[in-house]
């Protein structure tokens, strides 16, 4: 009795089916509230269509320059509104985004653009040396270089003369250059949502900076759910601390009435050890915190907690179009004790809802660790929110792809009710931060390897056996001998420009460290 | 310096691609939040964990009878647990669902089964004889008949004669059915997205009713807009109203913390004239209340808003998997004086997320009216929350994607911020309910005609020529000659068993009616 043919055969057409893309956000926005703020930067003010608008002379001018379709447009600057527009405007112009971290040298910035093969430069006024050191190093270094479009960002916060200097130097004015586009510009989407939107650089670990290639259906389903996930509901205020947070939290929340931000645990610390002048507690409102990165300490989040933040607690890879794991709050946790609470929070281990498979997993057999809490593994993600690929890196794609599950390179242990990191090992009273990586071992093939830095006054050298033995009898302590790491490793962790452990640094360095010997421990 | 074959050619893989399903939310909540309840239905509690294996059961039990794709299993129930469990465990086995008004008669019913085939009948204890009586009609006039696996809910709350009768009949008692089935089965995502989940057909008008084909990507994305657009954040608790409504508000709201519930206008009213003794007045905590079909009066929503109820205020069709545009409210609103705002509130105009594309156009021209709050048109849709088509019904599917848009087949006109519906008319004072559609006229192509519905008292026939005289001239000094009826029929509008007006009805009525004349009015 199938009728699949009758019921199955209705086919796609222009009035039910349309490519999904974050660029309809915008579009609506600007329709629903078109003299709401979209942007508040210094005595900037913009509504959502003024915003709108720029973002399609953007689009616009992108288009005159003929630059669409498979076109670079690298970005070089902190949160300045431009960057906002940028996130709108090339795509719209059908193009990629690439921004590019500030902290980076001009070497890197050259090999990124080389990389990329950078159309359009667009770089604020601050860092237009780095920008034109770079262009100079990717010039001499290539035969057949072509110089991208220059445009430079003026700041009017900022001295002028780097903006006189980026203008005699032939950059375009950015907003002479929105100037030449037009407010009406007929933008489309995607034909196809599985096209490219964003190109983002992996900090350079043991190899070259990998180019993680982002899609416009992922990015519409991220931007979604990540709203109802985290309670962005009609109202929402939220500050732009992610990468920059050179703004002072509190003034933002009493001024502007900020209800989201994000914040590393060393944002959180600084805003939960400020002077009480200089807060306003008790909050006005509810404030919500997304945190991530380095894992923030169970005391840091129960701080917070009781100063009034709602803190979310997430896990996440630009591979991933950012958080993909978070910590999902049971209200049966509220009546735990405070330190419970905190541990409890600290975890990580709930999918994104657009996240479809979250496994942690012995990687040579593909098998699911059991949840006990104990036993380690990688983990291994599929879904709507996994990037495209790395961009020219065939050998990357194929290790990360392997197996159809992308591989994160992150260990992890599965609780009963999700996956916890790292958190037996920050319980111990004299750890500041740890990491903890696979290091190959004779008689486990693999076994776990703590990287720890210890608090200070603990880093008496001579006493380093001492302060091992410590850790290793106070983890058998809380949890079976496979999770007890086999090797302990002192010293400074490393870290990139965000705040985010370096684990392919520790992963490279317990290799070059050989394996465990049978006898060792 | 396009790189776009480096940077569009990275392709889907298991690991970053997966068909777009709402089955994934239940997978998701039972992994998250096993323990939590899922349904409460009178002493019936199940907790997320029990629903999401009842449904698996309920897909592999299917599975065993060969159902499957191009399968359509017909619900005929009320709103029992088995309902929601089909919403999931027959998609689940990759059949489609196709849900029936209990308040249809035998023959009706007799014409749905056999238009869609249908595989399987599941029918609660309650309305067996009514499935009986179908299937006679349904044998009876097809030589192709074949029965379907016939399946009875039984309930604790009923009689349970007719629960045995069924079971003398033959009918497989549902939950021996699930019995048979794998907790753990190992359902799969449709592999297209675009597969059929659903099959509704619209109440029958003028012609046959129309069987309204969803797919899975829709589902998908309307459940997750509509989460945020109506702040189902997490903790929500969903009084299911819709389309039953037999169950008391307050008392639930107050037992089991309702957060959210549906309700049409007439529901609405009966909540507001509740006798203070009935009610838990002033409410414990925000309750949200969605509501559209017939339109609501601006006083109602108002009464609603000041009993501290948070209404919602929607329209939209089973074609486009139900509300598709809504009254979003703006802060600036606030200070206005209670009238205004409550006339505000009356109005829909905002797109869901999902709905790419709303306009009211003049259907011959598909031009957009100009947003004026006069000139009528019609209101016609695009995105991804339309239906994929009707099924066995090529020329409908012609008619409604005329110009690759989706055809509401409802008059609106656009204010300058949206879409207001019959408002105008609600305001005056004599009318009780209203409805607008287009008839032919000779001087105009087509004209606004008014159906209306009297309040008590004013329904004095020997007057009718002096009541229009009075509503028109109140027209003309609200809204521009464009706008003002050219004609109006007095009596009651016809709805649905849901409460929605039937404008086809309406319609077919006012082309009957034949062209209005040069020198009518």
């Amino acid at each position: 009795m199938s009728i699949r043919k009758d019921i199955d055969e209705l086919p796609k057409n222009a009035a039910n089916y349309t490519a999904l893309t974050p660029l309809w956000f915008l579009e609506r926005v600007a329709k629903v509230h078109p003299t709401r703020k979209s942007l508040i930067h210094g005595s900037r003010h913009y509504t959502w269509q003024q915003t709108y608008q720029r973002c399609r002379r953007f689009a616009s001018a992108l288009s005159h320059c003929s630059i669409g379709l498979g076109n670079i447009v690298t970005v070089i600057a902190p949160n300045v509104p431009a960057v906002y527009e940028a996130h709108f405007g090339v795509p719209m112009a059908g193009a990629v985004l690439n921004t590019v971290n500030i902290l980076l040298n001009a070497s890197t910035v050259a090999f990124l653009l080389n990389h990329c093969n950078a159309s359009v430069v667009i770089v604020d006024q601050e860092f237009f040396t780095l920008a034109e050191e770079a262009l100079k190093i990717w010039s001499d270094k290539t035969n057949t270089f072509k110089p991208p479009i220059l445009i430079v960002i003026g700041d009017e916060n900022c001295n002028s003369k780097s903006l006189s200097y980026a203008l005699s130097k032939g950059a375009i004015d950015y907003e002479k250059f929105l100037q030449s586009g037009d407010p009406e510009y007929n933008w489309k989407p995607p034909e196809d949502e599985w096209q490219s939107i964003s190109l983002g650089y992996t900090s350079g670990t043991t190899s070259s900076p990998k180019g993680v290639v982002l899609h416009h259906r992922g990015a519409y389903l991220m931007a979604l759910s990540t709203a109802l996930i985290w309670g962005m509901n009609e109202g929402a205020v939220f500050l732009w601390t992610l990468p920059m947070f050179h703004c002072n939290v509190y003034e933002a929340i009493s001024k502007y009435k900020v209800t989201h931000f994000c914040g590393a645990p060393v944002v959180l610390n600084s805003i939960m050890n400020a002077p009480p002048e200089d807060t306003i507690l008790p909050l006005p409102h509810v404030v919500h915190v997304n945190t991530g990165g380095a894992p923030p300490p169970p005391s840091l989040l129960s701080g917070m907690s009781k100063l009034g933040f709602r803190i979310t607690h997430q896990y996440g890879l630009s591979e991933t179009f950012g958080p993909s794991v978070y910590c999902a709050w049971k209200p049966e946790w509220d009546s735990l004790p405070p330190e419970s609470k905190a541990k409890l929070h600290a975890r990580q281990g709930v999918r994104h809802i657009a996240l479809e498979n979250l496994e942690v997993v012995n990687t040579k057999t593909m098998q699911p660790v059991p949840p006990d809490g104990k036993t380690i593994g990688e983990i291994v993600m599929r879904g709507n929110i996994i990037m495209k690929g790395y961009l020219k890196n065939p050998k990357a794609n194929e290790e990360s792809f392997a197996n159809g599950w992308f591989h994160s390179g992150d260990l992890a242990v599965k609780h009963e009710d999700g996956v916890d990191i790292e958190n037996v090992l920050y319980s111990h009273p004299a750890i500041l931060e740890t990491s903890v990586v696979a290091r190959p071992d004779e008689k486990w093939g693999e076994s776990p390897c703590a990287f720890v830095t210890l608090k200070p006054g603990g880093e008496d050298s001579s006493n380093e056996k001492g302060v091992v033995e410590d850790i290793l009898s106070f983890c058998r302590t809380k949890m079976s001998t496979y999770m007890v790491p086999k090797s302990v490793v002192f010293g400074p962790l490393p870290k990139t420009a965000t705040g985010k452990i370096q684990k392919n640094l520790l992963r490279a360095k317990a290799n070059e460290m050989g394996p465990v010997k049978m006898s060792k421990l």
